[in-house]
């Protein structure tokens, strides 16, 4: 058999992201080899024409400190859609409407945080007032859409959008992708704090949500699209339905990317490695995939950094 | 401090499970002592008056075998509603229309089972002929619901109850939900194979899923309880949906159990520790609760039979 | 390809556990298939003739309650001989010497429990005193030893072998190994709180340590069999001194089961998974073994008392 | 309650692996948090005066490339004493002598993988030749050693420094902390390749091992030094062994880094959390400390360039 050394890896000190992540390629096994993995398949699908670009989100990734690298990948047009949780949703809007997440402080306890207002996300905090701030402000954002519309019923990327355009602030989400054209898919919208808000309003407005038109708008961009490639931060309904689509349209993932720290052996989808997804037409016999094995909120931002770097390199060659 | 020793556990042939669950009580730490609490809040569950019993479903528990102990446990009114995951409600019917998920054979590669029709969740199968039959009936199914209904759009847990009346299957959940009053709630359907053949059949006749009323038949029944008590087998929609209609209504739960295998580190909400859940308000300061770290189909199986266990062990009480 | 149908499992009150096992084989999958296979490895390491039955514990599996049955094993010959670690043989001492574990209680910091001489074992207390009286009984227990002996070096093995004699607890597993001649190796003796107490007797008596001496009589083992079959709880230096000896003598493992909730992907051999082990020539390429991802304390007294019962059920056969 | 806002990270092209890290602290919570912490508890061990630094290693890190880094440190004595397991030091001679690990195939069985004298660690290979050729070696390497020496016994950390000296490999860890006077203890030896042939070289030569030896100089270096800080690669057997050393001498630890995928919940010491270690009395109340939750090929690397990158500000500042 060929052999294919392992080469050691060195580090020192002041070197870029993207000459760690090479370092981690030499090895190339365990975590390190999988994450280098990513990146040379992230280079890929950004780099090449005619991929249609997803990245699926679960997990509370905003309150983890990813808001500003995912607006960076829709600046960038480092993505084409977004599938996102409704939480994700309601955070992303938190931070956008001026309120904000704080880190928290462990010696605390959950009894006495809820006495004072502070809600819990593992070693992060969000006050009640931020969802109180948010409840004003998402039933404006629900009034100022035309009334037609509402009534006609929107889908998760129209509402989306809709709030997008509303939004002032330019380190935001949806207002990037509003701008951008990037959609964002919502498919458990009533799964989350807006969902009951939407649910709230349209007790005495209209406000209708038709997840009908996202399968629709979903699949109909999936039939476009000459390549698909997907990453996965976590797991959850935005893996499960971005893998659907493909499975449905009949265009398997050519690239994806999965980072998690979920199992595999319970037999949930959310811990399954992406090479199960062949069986189901999901993804290509021949595509290129990898699942890191990691903290999203360390794999990502390095991911992405090391991505971003060799795109410049490449810009820089003569 | 007082003194709480662990005695040692003790197995010996022929033992019952209940009688096993009460060793692992005597010792009463790590995994064995949650399972021990487990079963003694689920026996409170099931045996107070007044606490509305939830249980949330992710991850593929009827391939993995648990479908009949989910059925008996709807059939002995141990649970008075279900929220699953779309994935749950196909798997359920592929089942309950006659196919069957079959036991995987790790030697075949992921791409030569998909030449062959068939679809791998970890090592269990399910071939492509049990979806084709899946979507003649489902299709069936919904022809046959009234028209008006399925133009004024049904809530998920009115479908359910639709579909559940149709099915000729005594071993079927949904069927027997329909028959015994338990409500079984489905709030990410559309992220679902069930899913896609709604919005296929609703390309072409009238059929419309209304999402919020599942949130209102939900809110209701939470406000008209006076305790609640919930097991979440993993996370995902089911667990994050039951514990914010708790946190909406202010109706927290007084009971709550969860068997995982997710990591509460990266925080993601299926991963997250009960505790957490006391500072958003979505289970009480005083609440019993336990997070059993263990694969549902070896803790769910042996906390039902320990209950059921317990319960006639208290019923022949003189 | 053949079917091979998924049934799916049923619990009624007062089954026993084998017949929740067999529910769990004909599921046959996930978690619960795994279990299955446990035991239907483990009844043949226990039943068939020829078969030389190693258990290798790591982890805090007394203080976890384990204790009686790892003792009730040793007194059913249902094992030949234990790898532990120091840890165990010192929580295992503490235990025979008089003391105990007990529960913990949660609220109470790390900082506290030190100032008043608890110390933490993730939810069980083990106290100072516990630790002090060990160190008085230790040292009488090596005093005890014929100093020829301990001049000449003693294999840990034979240590184990000498403190069992002098006890007098019969829920001891050291001395109902020393009766029943049942070998416990303790490789990694240094590692603990035992070989600290080695080191301080040896300064001021003579006490050698020849661990030379247990791989010797572990090879020579190997090499006296015909079959080997091991059961690991955990990983850690009894997992790798199992295998590395069955690698040496060329005597791969026949039978071999691994209950553990470590991960493979991270490379070490704790999470490795027992496949892995046939690259080695540690475990025949024709073995039957399984890995078993799960808390020891919920799956080995499960597999245990099914075990028993399986040997119960076949005595009384006709 | 004070506000400590999470700023959300921002990565750019080109950026270095200390700009990442400095993202990572500003969001502050879930992995990326924890891993600035670690650089931030790194830093002040390597920084401040009068702190003995030990670095613990266990798992398969020479394999998942980790030699130079390790090496590394060593050479720039931000490491005082290392803590090996006896398969480290196995790995690191097959490089030193000549050999190489290399980047596995996983399409391979293990069995087939077994024919052709290919030993699989997950997805990194080593080849029967390269365990045949560290025989030879390692016997000369004993032969060579002062005869008196081997007949007096050694400890592990005298025979890694006897090893170190006579290596021709730059790169080798061995040697180079043989150089720099850098202590190599490996209290769990006889768990290993090399405890094999230390074996077998014994059964015709003078060849002892005295532990006793490891225990009293590392006792010996806690009392001698003011304070302690400890970075731990996984659990194992150097985890355990640093910590009670700290116990025995009332040295508590001030600083404490551990990086590992093993979770708590099990109650082995390898998963434990730092904190639980305050209860023993092996790190301080007041110590800085931080569980890592992550592949160590990932996490290391990164949390040693972040801090050589910091060390070099630090240099340059006026």
């Amino acid at each position: 058999m060929e052999r294919n050394y392992i080469e050691q890896m060195r580090v020192h000190a002041g070197m870029s992201v993207g000459e760690l992540v090479d370092e981690m390629g030499k090895a190339g096994v365990f975590g390190a080899g999988r994450l280098y993995k990513a990146v040379e398949i992230y280079q890929r699908i950004v780099s090449e024409n005619e991929v249609f670009k997803l990245v699926g989100v679960a997990g509370a990734l905003i309150p983890g400190g990813m808001r500003k690298i995912l607006r960076d990948l829709v600046a960038n047009r480092m993505v084409d859609a977004l599938v996102l949780t409704g939480a994700n949703i309601t955070h992303e809007l938190v931070e956008a409407f001026g309120w904000r997440h704080e880190k928290g402080i462990a010696s605390v306890g959950d009894a006495a945080l809820r006495e004072i207002g502070i809600n819990r996300i593992f070693d992060a905090f969000v006050r009640d007032e931020a969802f109180e701030g948010f409840e004003t402000k998402i039933k404006d954002c629900f009034s100022a859409i035309d009334e037609e519309k509402r009534r006609d019923g929107l889908g998760s990327y129209e509402l989306m959008r809709e709030i997008g355009m509303m939004l002032n602030d330019d380190e935001s989400i949806l207002k990037t992708a509003a701008k951008n054209e990037v959609m964002i898919f919502c498919p458990g919208i009533f799964d989350s704090i807006l969902g009951l808000h939407i649910w709230m309003f349209s007790q005495q407005n209209e406000l209708k949500i038709d997840l009908r038109k996202d399968l629709q708008k979903m699949i109909d961009t999936y039939y476009e699209t000459k390549k698909v490639g997907a990453v996965f931060l976590g797991g959850g309904v935005p893996k499960n339905y971005t893998l659907q689509a493909a499975m449905l349209t009949g265009r398997a993932l050519d690239y994806a990317i999965q980072i998690t720290m979920d199992r595999p052996e319970p037999g949930g989808l959310s811990g399954a490695s992406l090479q199960e997804a062949q069986s189901w037409g999901k993804v290509k016999p021949e595509a290129e995939w990898v699942d890191v094995i990691a903290d999203v909120t360390i794999a990502f931002p390095l991911m992405v950094a090391a991505t971003m770097e060799r795109l410049t390199r490449k810009q820089e060659e003569p």
